[in-house]
Formats: C-alpha cells, structure tokens, sequence
C-alpha cells in the first residue's frame, strides 16, 4: 500500500464511501501488508508449479504425514527433503502419485505440470558418493521448473572425464558443483566457465576431512572468480538459488 | 574448432587449397582452441569496459607499478583491489587519471566510459567498520558496469534502519549482504527478498568471531533460501559473481 | 555469625551459662555457618514450591527412580530433566502424579500449588526443532513459579511472524531466544526489545553448524546490548537465570 | 498508534477537521511507529542520564570527534568505549569536562547529574591483568545510573581472598564476574551466590588459551545454575546488560 | 599423437588413402589422446600384475559384488579396501579365488602371478590397534607388486623394540610409518633413517586426540627431514606412493 | 656395563677365562644392555606387587582373554583397563579370583599380597558422572601400591563440600582432580594445597564442552602452581603417575 | 585453630585472663585460619629461600620495579619471569646485586643463599629455540632450591644425541622435557625413564604447529607412562611443580 | 661393527696385539657405532657435494654468521634457509662466494661444484605469491646437487597454462605442487601424472585459508593416489625429499 493508496482510502472514508471500521481494519493490517511479507506467501501460491517445500529431517512420520495431507488440499507441487522411505510409504497410502527419489531421499508429489526452463542448470558431481547431495540439488531445482543437466563422476582425479563434458557445463545458465574429499572440483570448474557457479561441499571422505570442513575451506577459498558456497550437504540450498538465478 | 571445422580444414587440405605444415600448426593448437581457454582471455580484452584486475596484497610498489604501466599500454579499464596509497601514488605517476578509493582500498584507471546495466545490484551493510568490503564489493561491481545501490549502517540491532530501505533491497536483482560481528543481517535480508543474496562474512569483530569465522558460519547455516557465501571479507568475489548474475 | 553474635556467646561463657564444650562445637562449625552453605540448603527446602531439581542425562532409570522416591518423602515439588519416557513410568508407579512432558523430555511432581508471577518470561523459539530446549526454557521456570508466555516459530528467515507477536515479546520483564541453525534470531529479537535477552544456542542444523558451534558464536557476537548466552541446549540453564532475573 | 487512534484520526479525516495530506502521511509512517523502533529512540534521548555511547575501535581520532561534538550539543552523557588517550585528548580541547579513565580506556562526559540506584551490582575480577574489561563493565554500569562495587584480584589461585568478601558480593542484586586464563572465578562465585552473575572471559593469558577460548568455555560449562556469559573481553555488554537487570 | 603423426595423417588425407570422415574423427579425439589420459588407462590395463582397485566404504554389497564380477572378466588382479567380511562372502560366490585379509579389511583376487621387486617396503607400526591401517598399506603394496617387511609394535614408548629392528628398517629402498596416539614413531624413525619417509596417521586413540589429529599434527610438524605425510587412516594411499617410490 | 665391567671381560679373554666366542655374544648384546631397556623390563617382573597392565579397548573378548591367560602364569598382580564385563566373564572362567569394578572398569587379577604406602594419594572428583574416571585412577593407583583416599561429589557449585574435605585433602602426598563440564575443581583444590596437582579433564558434560576440550583447556590454563594435566579421561594415566610420585 | 585451640581460648575468657573483645577478633578471623589459607602464606614468608615470585608480562616496568622495590624490604629471594631487559635495567639501579638472564628472562634478586637438594630436576631441550622455556623452568627450580641439569639439543631427530645423555636423565628424580614442533622428544624420554615426567609443549615452529598445539597434542597424547603436560611455553609452571616433587 | 669385527678385535686382544685401554675405548664407542648414528653424520661430510644446511629463523644475525664461519672451514657447501638480507650481508664479508636468494630467502654458499642428476625434480607453483615457497624447494634440491625445472602462474583457475606445460611435468621423476588459497593444484597434478607428487601447502590467502589450513586439507584430502603432504609452507622438506626420492 503506497501513499497514493493511502490518500485514495482517505478520500474513500471522507467522502462515506468506507466505513470507518472498515478502514480502520485496513490500515491496522498496512504495517505488515506494508512489508509485503503475505505478499510474498501468496504469490507463493497462485503461481503455478511452485511448491510447498518440507524439510523432513528431525520430523516424525506422522507430522510429515500430517504436513503433506494438509498440502495436498492445495493445488501446488510438494517437495520433501532428507526425507525416509517409511516417510515416503506413509505418505503414498494418501498421496498415490507420490514419488521417492532413494538417492536424493526427496518426496515429490506433482500435482500440475511442471514447465520446464530453456536454459539449463549444470549440476556437476566429483564422485558417486557425492551423489545424494547432488541429486538433491538437480530434483529441486526441477520441482522449481528448471531444466537440469546432470554431470556424473567427473572428479579431479581424472579430469580428462571432466573435459568431455565441457560443452554441457559451459552451455548452462548457472552451474552446481558438488564434491567432497577436496573440493577441488568447483575450482577447476570455475576456472573453466563464465557464469555463476554455486559450490556444495559434501561431507563425503575420511580423515583430515573433519565432516566436510576441507571441501568447504577449499571452496571458500576457491581463486576463481564467480563462485559462492553452501553449506555442507546442501544440496537443496544450491537447487534453489541456482533456480532463482536461471530464471532472473 | 567443432567437427564441421575440422572437416573443411581437411577438405582444404585434400583440394590442396591448404598447405600440410599450416594445417598441422593449426591441429597443433587445437587442445587449447577446442577448450575455448585463449577464446575467454581474448573475449576479455575485445570486449569494452571489461577491466584487467590485479590483487595488489602481497606485491610490492614496484610490482604493481609495473604491471599497472603495461596495462595502461591497452584500452581496458584497471582494477586494483587490497591497494595501499603508496601503491596508488606510484601509480599516478605514469596514470594520471588513477583514482584511489581510500575506504575500498582500490586503485581505477578509466580509460573507457562504462555503460551500466539498467537493473543494479544491492550492497546492504551492517556496520560502518564493514564499509571496506562493501565498498570493494560495490567498485568491483561499478566498474564491471553495473549500476550499484548503496545501503549502509543497517545491522540487525536496529531492524528498523533496514525495513526503512526494504523498497530498494527489493528492488534490485541481485543483493550483497555484508556483515561481520555475528552476521545476522545475511539471514534477515535473505528472509525479506526474492532474489539470490550473495553474503560477505568480515573479520570485523572481536573475542569470539575468531577472524571472521563467526559471521561466516552464521551465513553457511542461514535458513535462507536463496544464499551463498563467499569467502570473508572478499568483497571483490562478491562484487564479480554479482555482475555476473546481474547481466545473465 | 557477626561479631555481636560472637560477643554474646563469649559473654555467655564468660557468665557460665554456657557450656565451653557447646560454645567450642558451635565456633568449630562457624565457618560453614558464616559463609551461609548450609543456609542456601535450608533455604531451598524452606520456600514452598522451590523445587529438587534432577540433571537425569547420564544416570540409570534406577537411580532417578531412587533420587525421586527420596525427594517424595519431602514437601518440595520436583523437576527432572533430560529424562526419558522410561524414567517417567518408573517413577509413575510409587508417584502417580507424576507428570512427563514428552517435548522438554521433563518430569515434574507437582506437590504443592505453584503461584506463579504477574510479570511474565517470554520464551521465543526460531523453529519447531529447537522446541525441546525451548520446552524445557519453559517448564523449568513455570515449576521455579513464573509465568511464560511461549512464541514459537518465528525464526528470521520469516521475519514477519515474529513482528505480529512483537507486543507479547516486549511485555515480558526478561526473554529467553532458543535458535538452532545460524542462532540470528537473538540478534533480532535484542535489537527489538529493552529487557534482558538470554539466548540459548542449540545443536540444531547440519553441516556446518558444528553442534552448534554457528549459533553459540552467533549469539556471542550479538550487536544487540542486554543480551547474554547459556550453553548450547542448556534450557534449564535459561529458565533458572530467567527465573532469578524475573524474581527480583 | 493503536486501533483507537486510527479511529480517531479518521475521525479527525471524515469530519473535515484532519488534512487528507497531514493524515496520510502520519499513516505512512505508521508502519515504523506501531513497530514502535522510533519510540525507544525518542525515549532514550528523553529520560535523563541515558548516555549515548560511542564504540570507538576501528574509528579514526577525527571520527570519533565529531561524534562526540554533535553529540554534545545535546543533554545526555556521553560514553565512549575502547578510547585510545589521543582520542581523548582530541575531545578535551572542544569538551573540558570530559574524563578518561586509562584502565578502562573510556571517555566519559557527565552532562547531567547520574543518581544511581540503591541497589548495586558487584564487579568481582579474577586478576589484575583483568582489570580494564572490568573497569569497562564498571564504568558504563556507572554512567547508565546503577550503584557499583568493585572487588578485585579474587582469583580462585587464592580463594581466601574471596571468601573474605563474600559479604559484599552476596549483598549485590546482580554479580559480574570477570576472568582470563581458565575463568574458573565465575564457576565459584556462581555456587556461591543466588543472584545472577554475568560472566566475561578475557583474552588474558598465554598459550592454550587461544585467545580467551579456555575462559569461554568455562564459563560456558560452568555447573553453578544462573550464570550466562558475555563475548570475550566484552565489559560494556556486561555492564550494560547488568544495569538492564539491575533497575527491573 | 605429436607434430609427425599429425602431418603424416594430413599426408594420407591429400594422398587419398586415408578418408576424412575417419581422419576427422581421429582428430576430435586428439584432445584427450594429446593429453595423454586415455593412454595412462590402457597402460594400467596392459601391464601384467597392475590391480584394478575399489574404495568398498559407502558402497552397497551388491555395488561391491557387480564391479568386481566385471572386474573379474578381465584379467587385471583385483583389490578391494575398507570392504566387509559380508561383501567378501559375496563376492566369494563368483570368485572363490578371492581373499579376505580381517586386519586390513581388504578384498584380493589375484588372477595374474605377481612378481616382487628386489627393494622393499618397510612397514613400521606404532601399536596393534594400529595394525589396520599399516596392513592395508602392505597389502596394497604387495599386489602393486612391491616386497614388504612388516615391522610392528614397535611404538617409542619402548623404543629399544624399535632399535632391534634398525638394520631392517634401514635396508628399505622407502619406509611407511603408521602410528594414533601421538604419532611420535614417524619423527624417530625419520630421524634415523635416510630414505623417503611416508607417515600415516592413524585415529587410534582418545580424549584429545580428536580422531586422529593429534598423530597428524605431529608428523607434519617432524624435525626430521625426507617425511612426508597422507591423509588419517590412509594406508592404501601411502602403500600406492610406496610403491611408486620403490619401482622408479 | 660401564667402563670397568668391559675392562674386566676383555682382561678376562686375555687370560683365556672367558671364550670370544661367548665375550662376542656378551658385546653384540651390549648396546641394548648398555641402554638398560631389558633391565628395566626384568625390574618389573622382579619387584612383587608391580602389576602387569592392559589396556583392553579396541581388542576383541578372545585377544583379552589370551593375553591375562598368558599373564596368569607368572606371579605379578593383574590390571586390565578399559575393560567391559564381557571380557570379565570371560577371564572369571579360568581366573576364578579376578575381580570387576563396573563403574572403573577393571579388571584386577591380585596373585600377591599389596602391601600399601603410608603416605596417600587423594583422588578428589567434581560430579558422580566423573566417577569412572576417578575410580580408574583409584584403582590402579591401589593395584600398585598406592593407599587412596577418595573425595567424591565436591563440585565446585557447591564449594562448601569441598571445604569440608579439605583437611583429608591436604594431608596427601600427591592429588588427582577429576573433572568434566568446565573443570573449575583442578584450579580450586590447586589454590589450597602445597602438593603436585595431576588434573584429568573428563568428557562428561554437553554443548560448548567439545568432549573434554573444555575442562582440558580450563586445567592447562590453571592460575594454580604445581598443576598438570594429563590427558582427557585418562584416569589410568593420573593413577599411574601418582604413584611414581607418591612412592619417591 | 583446632578444637583444642578453640578450647583453650574459651577456657581464657572463662577464666578472665583473656578480654572478650580480643578473643571476639582472634574468633572472627578464624574461618580463613581454620581454612589455613593465611598459614600458607606465612609458611611461604617464613621458609628460607622460597622466593617471592612475579609475572612480569602485561605490567609497565614501573609497575614491576615497585613490586620489587617492595618485595626488597623483605628477605625472601626474588623471582620475575617474563621480564624483558628494560625492566632489570630499572630494577637495578635500587638492586644492585638483581641477576637478568636474557635467555629465560627472568630477573633474579637473591637476597639469601640458597641450599640446593642433593636430587636432582633434568631439564631436557628439544632444540636451541626451545631454550627460553626451558631456561625459565630451570631458572626457576634453582631459585627454588633445586639442583638442576640441563641436557639441550637433544630432539629426536637426532635420537644419539638424546641417547648418549641418557644417564644423566635417569638419574634424575624428575625431568622436565620441553620441545615444540611436533614434542615428540617427550614420548621417547618418556619411554626410557621410570620417573615422573613433565612435558611442556613450546610455540615453537611454523605452519601446523598452530602456536604449540601440535606439540601440546602429542605431549597429551603421548604413550609413556608417568607424563603430565603443563601449558604451552609454561617453563615456569613446569620448575615449579618439579621443585615440589624433587622436595618430596 | 659386526660380529665379525667384534671377534677380531677381541682376538687381537687375546693375542695381545691390542692395548686392553684401547680396545676398550674402541667398545664403550660401540652403542653408537653399532646404532650407526655417527656413520650417518660422517657420511654426510665424506660426500661430495651434501650441504651443511641451517634453518636461519629464530636465530640472531650473530648466530647465523658464527655457524657459517664455522662450516666456511670445512669442504662442504652451505644453504641457510628463512634467511635475511642481513644475515647474507654479514655472511658476506667473510664468505665473499655467499649467495643470497631473494625470492627463497636462502643463502648458499658454494665451494665445490655441484654435479647435477639427469633426472629431474619439477617444482609446479599455483601463483606468483607461493614462489618464496616453491623457490626454497628449487634452491634446496639444487644444492643436493638435482636437476630441477620450473612451472609457474599455473593455478587451477586458468587450467589451460598448466596443461601447457603439461610435458614437463609429466618427465619428471618427481613433482613438487606448491599452491596456497585453497591448494587444488596438487589434485589436479595428481590426476594428470604417474610419479610421487610432494604437495606444499603454503600460507597465502586470506579470510577463511587460517594460515594455510584450507590448503593443508585440500591436500590430505586429495584422491589423487601418489601424493602426499609437507608442512605448510615447509618448501625445504619438499626439496630435501624430493632429492632423497629423485636419486633412488
């Protein structure tokens, strides 16, 4: 609500065309209307194709249960992450068309066609154990409406691998590495490419890598130029910013 | 050099319209033509208003001078970032239109006029000891060409200095949060936009941030959605991804 | 013991009505008395609805069942916490008042009325998984006799539910932020209000929150003034100082 | 402004009485008012006494200056912490009143007569090594009105020395206990009192103690119930906070 | 494919004898040839003995058991690390040649005869829980085709232990030292030798050796020089660069 | 064999008493005599009551067993550490007098009569949950020899219990502190007492206590002289080391 | 005072021959007497050449040549540690005979003879850069009363040098082994000796040796029996607490 | 000695040939002829060529200046690392052949020639800022009397330089990577070559590389077989093994 706004309520309740309870009512919600913040929750949920985001994890089967029936009154797509297969079986009995994704751990449920972006999301992975953490990165972005491009095992150890597939990370919008061990991964890439390139260290490795600690102080301090980081095992975070940014 | 290339190269040579030796150099070269590495260099320098940029910390007066003296030989604009005033009056010697930003501590040599973008990218700062970040943020951005808006002293210990400015956060295409302290600011923005937050922990602080190690978990750990972070106090990092997104 | 009370007891030696074996016991035992240990105890189990307070973390169900069905034999009401379910029914058998609250993972006897304060504790949460301490925030300081008005989800990557309960927050005479994750909800909440802040960090995340390393730091370096920090998942920790602090 | 008042300015707007213009823009700022973030401000600089406080590391002598000289053109005292002498001595030729106190490297400018408080808050200090962090918690609980004492050099090397003043210490309404090296003070004097103690960790000490990481952690871990601790060397937080509970 | 190979191709184009479609294709793969990573892979499986390895941790028995059934239609020697005795008994099915080593957890199917260098590989080992880790690097060693002498319990603690084994450690062309706890045996034993040095920490230990820290910190800090150090727990990595050490 | 001893065995194969070939073998073995490792072996099998030590973690029920069977057969006392009632039932078979502390858990086998120091170490421990620690450290003090005198439940948050102990205290010849949570108690009992201080920092406790890093950073930054520490939960160390002490 | 004491005095004022207002003092200070904390510090005053002891790091030279100027008056022997030169060259014009020594620096103002122990404390160096901790321990068990020896230069990578020393370790009744980088030198004369061990960790050296962590981790975690670590470069610490056990 | 040599020299004895003073001379030296310590040293100055080497750091430009007067005596060449300019300008005026290195910081003294290996030791450096590191390796192998070659400039983010020089690097016998910032180099050379790869962490950067961590772990975490770590910055123990492995 904007001051022209204002003045035309005003008028509204000058010339008796608004009641003043009314009005009162109105201007009572402005602070936060002001803000904008239902604003943005609604435009949540009329676009088309957006959808309800639950983070299973720390969740008990029920109140996932609980949460998805209640979204799937709605008419938006539904993502789950770090979401368990009981999770998913309980789900299903209400939700037929659910879907598990064992690698990603999400549950989708798409309920409208999702149209997907001409430009690509590059999600580009250094080993197969980073895989998950990946997959989760690549599913959201795609319940977000994005076209992605997955890029498998191509990890610095036998970067020739990662060269055969240059021509697809350098066609992408914005590009998702995602590697643990080093992490070296996203600064060979970044240094092979022109766009933005979102880092996902994983907790993947052994040792000296205290949980993903190395892969993320070597991707924090990456000497390429147009990369940012995530945090550890993030892969969700990096789905949705690289969705925000393909679609600018 | 893609198939079609190489087959007509081949042509050339069966119709004898192409002489072996200079077909064979030309193969020669062909790794690095194929990856496309020289291409980006040469791509740089053609194209106007991009800068050369050099990290000034850790080189001596001299060094910089004479790198600065050689680029100056060239039409692209210059960028020096971490640049003492030592560096910048050397440097003034020979480029008389070298400029200094005392606060961002870099060193610019205009020699193009910079056509900036119409949509501009948001530099929000917490403190006024974080100005040093923010501001290379934003120069690296400028001269990028890349419309800037500036919104400083807006730390999360007075929200009502940030929600007074939410309009012009909101507005650009791109946000850079920099914060040091506890860098709450990166999650209280990413919460109010829609659009990707690029956070900057600083090592501004004292006790327990531990050279900026608090700020910079505050932001790993955001919830967010929508941010990545860059290393602390790289403000240059933040500033180029910025530019990037910018002009997708 | 003050110098009047010694004079007197010297003077009732010197009179001879009082026993020197007596006067010697009662002066060998002055220092305990005059550092007033002994008083804090008696004091303790003096006050109605003060209550024993059981850390059950680490010990057998015997044992708490055991500590409890002493405690029974007295008047005071009684706290557990860190309890499992398996301890609550134990001691549901010779207790049958008992009560478990599944959330705090706490176990109270309520043996006498707790007449609770007019000024309140406001116990505000950033999100559902941070509950348990919040919880056990709560139920410490509701059974030391305070009233608590819980604020729950309302972390900052939603800034607006926690402007909408911003009267209830500042009414309070001290407040207790539980945040996981990044921990900025403290830094926000401190900026708001002019009461006494006590943030609890908790272990809540992934990555790299490192136990809640990111939200203790977070905490520590709050810009905000009037805001202190308790252990990370230390609930009891907060009530008790809540407590106090709303006492006064 | 609240559901009354609205009312009644739209009271004021249909009976003619309210200019559309005067109303509308009293609505707009309506948003910051019902926040009520511009109220504290205005209730600061009203209630006498309540010092505006500078935090003058990483400021400039010439920064700080004219801070101070705006500042002085209004009524309030005036704090500054982490002063240097020159920053002083610069003041001192504009502000003849204006003190330093080189433990604690403050300025102060008393404006207005401070009446404390009968109650009081005791400074307890493990060290004189420790004394310009509690110098600092001393000085600004001073300045903000609150009555206080200070206990010094009671490390727990030499127990006795605080037992001997345990009498002063149990008679505050709120305890500050400043440590270095392993800050074990504030575990003490926490078993020892039944008020709430604020403890402060310095950076004082050598080797493993990581730059006030061993005290912090003591602190944090302490097992005497309602302790909560500051950031590392944070004596104006402390005094701060400890006036906050002191005047509830 | 070097500058005479080129030419000669470009030759049999012009002549005719060589058609372009193929000699196009040759040259799309000349990248990758040019650089040599293909050749590297078909080395390993040319020469006689040269194992195909598999990392069994993270992966599923079944992964386990498919990748070394076509491992095994080839005629490399094969080795498994970090693999469970269950995956052995999977695999065992198929291969009954194959072996299980409990201490090292490796998996060995040798289907080639291996013949042993002349020099040798000393394996020295600190204690017997450290015995793990020092057996993968033998056997690892060993199916790379390299002699071991295995040398263990020999940790400083009672280093004469160490000194009855001098002459064989010694007469090694390389020496691996793994030790937890501390990790003090890679310093002696670099100290008294005058061979490349590999030092393996181990996580063997408690308390404040933070899984293996402790004995990493310390071998990269040794005195003696010739020591370098691998990853904590990385036996295979440091019987690998044994191996390339003692065959150059 | 010093100077004179190999005088005399060369005088001796001068005179043709002692055959070369017997003074060859006497002098091969001579650097290791010379170093006195054997001797001190010998020196422990030969002095009654000097226990024989394992420490049982991290091997298997049968490797425990064997190892005491073997033992068993010569004539010294018994101590396993680290040891679970598995490996006890097991030894109990063929050892019917060996004997398990469940909260130390030891196993003690005594074949000979232990005849007790006069002088005493005191083992003073903070909370119950650190009895396992102190129990080790008791116990194997005892099993060499060593009378103990145990001071439990004397926390600093309740310093007056400690007080009333500290004439037993005093009275030792040597102290062991055991602590976890913040590990206060070690510079306390340090400041009272004019005798060597072993500290052992326990893991109990939780949050901000990183499994000991708290208390072990508390003891090694000790106000208190005559203080050190020895590592986290290594109660077997501190008894061990008292009693080197204790028996100078 | 004890009970007969206490006795006695009350039989005193009983009797009359003792005024009750004298008697009420000597009562009033007996909790610290009954404690014995003042009777510590007398014993210090009392014993002939226990040294008055001062930190001089952190303090002005004015303040440390008052405290000197002071403790000059008295008789005791007088120990600075930390001291730089410009300090003693202050001390020395009102103490003539004050001793600077310039690799411990430590002042020393011996004002009695000191008798030495027939015993002797080992201090054993790692390297020459290890010297000023060291220096400070044996400077400090001399001024104790402690004979001393000193062994240097003897780290592990040269293990002959330790070993060709290794019986003037053994005779002594403590040692003292100080060594950074990676401390081993503290596992190995831990292994050869049957006495107790004091282990000081040194900031000694570069890169991962993170201020003297490395070597206070080994020095920890070290495997011989009988070691305890004082903090890192805390050669004080370290004389002191060896003068203790060498006087036992 | 041998065996063998022990029984000659006893029957020279026997057979009077041999002084009994002298031939017990000869076995009192025996522990440590037998342990071969000093045949290590001897060797060391018998070779041809093998510098005496000083590691300057922490030593006065006195010290440094006497221990190279002392080794100018003898025949060998002399490097001194960490060295500063005035150490080599003292040096020089006595040694007028002295050398200094600016880049390296070492001083060489030269006086006899040294032969270099025909196989070559490749020091493979990220940026220009790790030269001072990977300069220090160079020099030291050189002195070793190695043939080494030089790759610069080719950090990972401009990938393309490295494989320009990627035939060098892959001719060498041995490789030395030295990167800073977050180390990727050393993974990406892993992967590319077939040789022992010694990486060299260094401490350039910035922010959130903690003096050289980040690149610390990259390294220890790196999948590339092969490799293994020196300590940060520590570019003389890569040259020194470098030379040992290179002249197997």
């Amino acid at each position: 609500m904007n001051s022209e706004e204002i003045k035309m309520l005003l008028e509204g309740v000058k010339a008796g065309t608004l009641e003043i309870d009314l009005a009162a009512k109105k201007l009572e919600e402005l602070p936060y209307k002001d803000l904008g913040f239902a604003k943005i929750d609604n435009h949540r949920e009329l676009r088309v194709g957006y959808p309800e985001i639950i983070y299973c994890a720390g969740k008990t089967v029920e109140q996932v249960k609980t949460i998805v029936a209640y979204m799937n009154t709605k008419d938006s797509n539904i993502l789950g992450t770090r979401a368990t297969k009981g999770m998913y079986l309980a789900i299903k009995e209400e939700c037929p068309n659910a879907e598990y994704n064992e690698v990603a751990r999400t549950i989708t449920v798409k309920k409208k066609e999702i149209k997907l972006t001409e430009s690509y999301i590059a999600v580009v992975t250094a080993g197969t154990s980073d895989l998950p953490v990946a997959e989760e990165a690549a599913i959201t972005a795609e319940i977000l409406g994005n076209k992605v491009e997955r890029i498998t095992d191509v990890g610095v150890a036998g970067i020739h691998r990662l060269f055969s597939k240059l021509e697809v990370i350098r066609g992408a919008k914005v590009v998702i590495a995602v590697a643990g061990m080093e992490g070296a991964l996203s600064s060979v890439v970044g240094g092979l490419i022109d766009k933005p390139l979102i880092a996902v260290p994983t907790s993947v490795g052994y040792g000296a890598n205290f949980g993903g600690l190395s892969a993320l102080l070597t991707m924090l301090n990456s000497c390429a130029s147009g990369t940012s980081v995530v945090n550890i095992d993030n892969g969700f975070g990096a789905g949705y910013l690289a969705s925000m940014i393909n679609k600018l």
